[in-house]
C-alpha cells in the first residue's frame, strides 16, 4: 500500500511561488564584510550595479519568464534577516575572530531591505539595474544572480518527466563525486564553496557542499554561502571584491587619486580586518601595475587572490614579487577562484606545492556543471557568464579593467583613460567561459 | 521550515521486517507457464531444488544473517496469490493469446503456497533445500534466489551514510542510463528484463525497469517479472527452463528412454503452447547432441533460446541447422539470455542483425550492475553466480551438462552417463561470472 500525505500533496501543487532565495543571508559572506565597512566609512555613496549577461548567445529573456523574475525578485525584496541569524551573525566566531560584525552593525541589518530594481527586456536580454546606496545596491548583487541562474535552469527542466530528472540528477551527482574523489588525492588540498551566484539552484548546491563536506573532511574549509555555513556549521568563507576598488577609483578625483585608489581601499580594509581576512585582489586593474606601484606593506598582507589571469602565470608573478620584497612565500597564501575546475586545481595544486599556502574557491564548476547529464536535448543547463557590476558611484562611471580584457566591464572612453593611467602591462585576452 | 510525518517516520523506524518478496506474482514468468503444465502432465512428482552459489569465493554464510534469512524465507511462505492478482492471471492476455491459464488451474493457485525449507550452514555457505511435490518446490527458484541476493546487498550497505548510499545509487543509475542509450542506437533491438532472480533488489529491479520503458520504448517488450508486467502494464516474457529436460532425463528407465527426454518435453509443451512460446531450450545437455538427433518437427519451432554457449556461435550453430532442414531462419528467432550485458548484446545484433529474428533476454548485468558504482570499499555489491537447480526427481538423481562444463550441475557419475549418452561435442569451458 502506497500511503500519500494529502495534506502535503495539497500544499505542493498549490504554492503561489518556489522562492530561489529564502534567506537574506543566502549570499556570500564577503558582501556582509563588506557591506560593514561601506557603511562606516562610505554611508552617503550611491552605486548602480548592473547584471551583464557575458554569454550573449543565450538570450536570457526568450528563456526567463519576466513575470516569473519579477516575482522571485520581489520574493527577495520582502525579506528580512531573521532573529536567529541576527543572533547567529553577532555570537557565530568568523575566521577565528569573535565578534566580526559589531553590535551597531547587526541593528542597523535587523531594518535592511533590499531596495526596487529596475527592470526591462531590450533586444532578447534583460536590462537589470539596481539605483541606490551602496549599502543596499550591492547586497543585490548575490542573490540577482542566483535567481536569474535557477530561472534558467527550472525553464531547461520545465515539463520534462520525473524520470528524465532522475537520471539528470543521477548523472550530476555521479559527476561531481568523481570529481571528488579526484580532489581527495590532494593531501594538502584547501578548498571551499565559492559557488552560490552561479549555482544550477539552492537545493543542488547544498548537495554540493554536503558532497565536499563528506568526500573531503578537514581539507573542505567552508561555504561562501552564510546560510549554508550557518545551518551546516561550515566556516564562512570569503573576503572582499572588485567593487571596492572600482568604487574608490570612480570617486577619484583626478588621474593621481586614481592611480592610488586601489591602496587606499587596502588601507581602509586593514583598519576593519585582520589575519587571514588581509588578501588583496590585485587584477581590478591589472596586477602589474597593482604590484609594480604597491607600498611595501601590502607584501604585508596575508595574501593575494588573483581572479582574472591563468593561475600558474599570477601565481608565478606574485610569488616573484614577494621575494623581491624579501617575504618568503612559504607563509603566504593565494586564493585561486576563476572559473576554476579539477583539472586546473590539480595542476595549480602540483605546481605550487610546498611553495606557498594554497587555497581553492571552487565556482560555477561546483554547483553548476550539468554538461552531458540531461537524458534530453538541452543547452539550457550548460552555465553561463553572468555577473553584478557596479557601473557608477555618485554619477560617476565605475570601470574594471582586469588581467583579461574580456571580463574588463565599463565606459569604453573611461577604459582608456584607466587604461593610460595603469598601463597595458601584462594583460592578455582569454576566453571567458564561465 | 521542514514538516515531518510523524505517523511515517515513526511506522519507518519500528517495522519488524522489510519484505524482500512481497507477492507470489513476484516471480518469472516461466514458471506459472512451466507449473501449469507440470500440475496437468505430472503431478506426482517429487524434486528437490538445491540454492548452489557458483562464486565460492563469496562465503554467504559469513555475510548474510541466519535469523534474517530464515525470517525473509518464512515471510515468503505466509503469502499467497491475492484475489486481484488471480483475476489478472485469468483475465490478462499472454503472447496475444487470452486464457493462457485454465480456470481449473488458476482455482488451483488460489490455495497455493510454497512449500517447507531445509536450511543448514555448512563450511561458510548455506544449504538450502525444497523438498516436496515438483509443483511446489520448483515455485521456490525466483524467490529464494532474490531473497539471497537482496540480504547480501543489503549487508553490504548497512550502516552506510545517506550520503554514501546517494552517490552509490546516483552511479548506479547513470551507470544504467549510459547502457540504455547505447542499445537506443540498435534500431530494431528487442529486448526484456530477465532480471528478477539476480537483483539488487526489488527497487531497484523497478527502476531499471522504467529505464528500459523510458528509453528504449518499444523496442522494450517487456518483464520476466508477473508482479511488475502487472503493475506497469507490461508483457510477461518467458517461456520454458532447464528443470523440463532435467527431470524428464532423471525419471527416464534407461540410456535409450534418456536420449529421447528432451524432444519428450517439447511434445508436451507443444501440447500446451503455441506461437512464440514454442520456444527450445537447447542446452541442457549439450546444443550439438540435442541438434544432431532432433525430430524434422523441432525445426517447426519458433526459435530457440541458447543459453550456455557463446552467444554468436551459438546462434550460428542454429541457423545452419534450420537451413539444412530447409527451413528460412528470417522467420526464425533466437532468444539470448546468458549473461548478456550491452557489448555482447551489441555484438550479437550487429552480427545476426536481417539474417534471423533477435531477443535479448537481460538478467543480472541490467537488475545488479553496481560494480565500480560505491563510495566505500566493497565488493559484496558485485553480482555473483548463484542458481537454484533441481537435484532429484523421485529419487533419482537430476544432471545439467550444459554447453559450458563451468555451468554443469549434478551427481559427477551421473553426469558420466549423460556424457557416454549425448556425447561431449561442441562443449567448451567458458568462466561463469554471472
Amino acid at each position: 500500500m502506497v500511503f500519500t500525505d494529502i495534506a502535503t500533496r495539497t500544499y505542493n501543487h498549490n504554492w503561489r511561488l518556489d522562492p530561489i532565495v529564502r534567506s537574506l543571508l543566502d549570499t556570500d559572506f564577503y558582501k556582509l564584510l563588506m557591506l560593514q565597512m561601506v557603511r562606516h566609512l562610505h554611508p552617503e555613496v550611491h552605486a548602480t550595479f548592473k547584471v551583464i549577461n557575458r554569454t550573449a548567445s543565450v538570450r536570457l529573456a526568450d528563456v526567463i519568464d519576466e513575470a516569473e523574475l519579477r516575482a522571485q525578485l520581489d520574493h527577495a525584496r520582502s525579506l528580512r534577516f531573521g532573529k536567529k541569524e541576527l543572533i547567529w551573525l553577532a555570537g557565530n566566531s568568523f575566521y577565528g575572530r569573535t565578534q566580526m560584525f559589531s553590535p551597531d552593525f547587526i541593528a542597523w541589518l535587523a531594518d535592511f531591505r533590499l531596495p526596487d530594481y529596475d527592470l526591462r527586456k531590450i533586444d532578447g536580454q534583460y536590462e537589470l539595474l539596481f539605483h541606490g546606496p551602496w549599502t543596499h545596491t550591492m547586497m543585490w548583487e548575490i542573490p540577482a544572480l542566483a535567481i536569474i541562474n535557477e530561472l534558467r535552469s527550472r525553464a531547461a527542466m520545465k515539463g520534462r518527466a520525473r524520470f528524465e530528472l532522475d537520471v539528470l540528477y543521477a548523472r550530476a551527482k555521479a559527476k561531481l563525486w568523481d570529481k571528488v574523489e579526484r580532489l581527495a588525492q590532494l593531501p594538502d588540498l584547501v578548498i571551499s564553496d565559492f559557488g552560490t551566484r552561479r549555482r544550477h539552484g539552492f537545493l543542488w548546491q547544498r548537495w554540493c557542499v554536503e558532497a565536499l563536506k563528506e568526500g573531503l573532511g578537514r581539507r573542505f574549509i567552508g561555504s561562501s554561502n552564510v546560510l549554508l555555513a550557518m545551518d551546516a556549521d561550515l566556516e564562512a568563507i570569503g573576503t572582499n571584491a572588485h567593487e571596492l576598488p572600482m568604487v574608490m577609483a570612480a570617486l577619484a578625483q583626478d588621474d593621481t587619486d586614481l592611480a592610488s585608489a586601489p591602496y587606499r581601499v587596502l588601507e581602509e580594509w586593514q583598519g576593519h580586518y585582520g589575519g587571514n581576512l588581509r588578501i588583496a585582489l590585485p587584477d581590478a586593474f591589472g596586477t602589474a601595475a597593482f604590484l609594480k606601484d604597491a607600498p611595501d606593506w601590502v607584501a604585508d598582507w596575508t595574501g593575494f587572490r588573483p581572479d582574472s589571469a591563468p593561475p600558474i602565470e599570477a601565481g608565478e608573478q606574485i610569488i616573484a614579487w614577494w621575494q623581491a620584497r624579501g617575504r618568503d612565500p612559504r607563509s603566504k597564501l593565494l586564493i585561486f577562484s576563476d572559473g576554476m575546475d579539477v583539472d586546473s586545481i590539480e595542476a595549480t595544486y602540483r605546481h605550487f606545492h610546498g611553495r606557498v599556502r594554497l587555497s581553492f574557491g571552487w565556482g560555477t564548476n561546483l554547483t553548476n556543471d550539468f554538461r552531458g547529464c540531461a537524458p534530453f536535448d538541452t543547452d539550457g543547463l550548460d552555465p553561463i557568464s553572468l555577473v553584478c557590476k557596479v557601473i557608477e558611484a555618485n554619477g560617476r562611471p565605475a570601470v574594471k579593467l582586469s588581467d583579461n580584457p574580456a571580463k574588463a566591464t565599463g565606459d569604453p572612453t573611461e577604459i582608456e583613460r584607466y587604461l593610460r593611467v595603469f598601463g597595458t602591462s601584462g594583460r592578455k585576452a582569454t576566453p571567458v567561459s564561465v
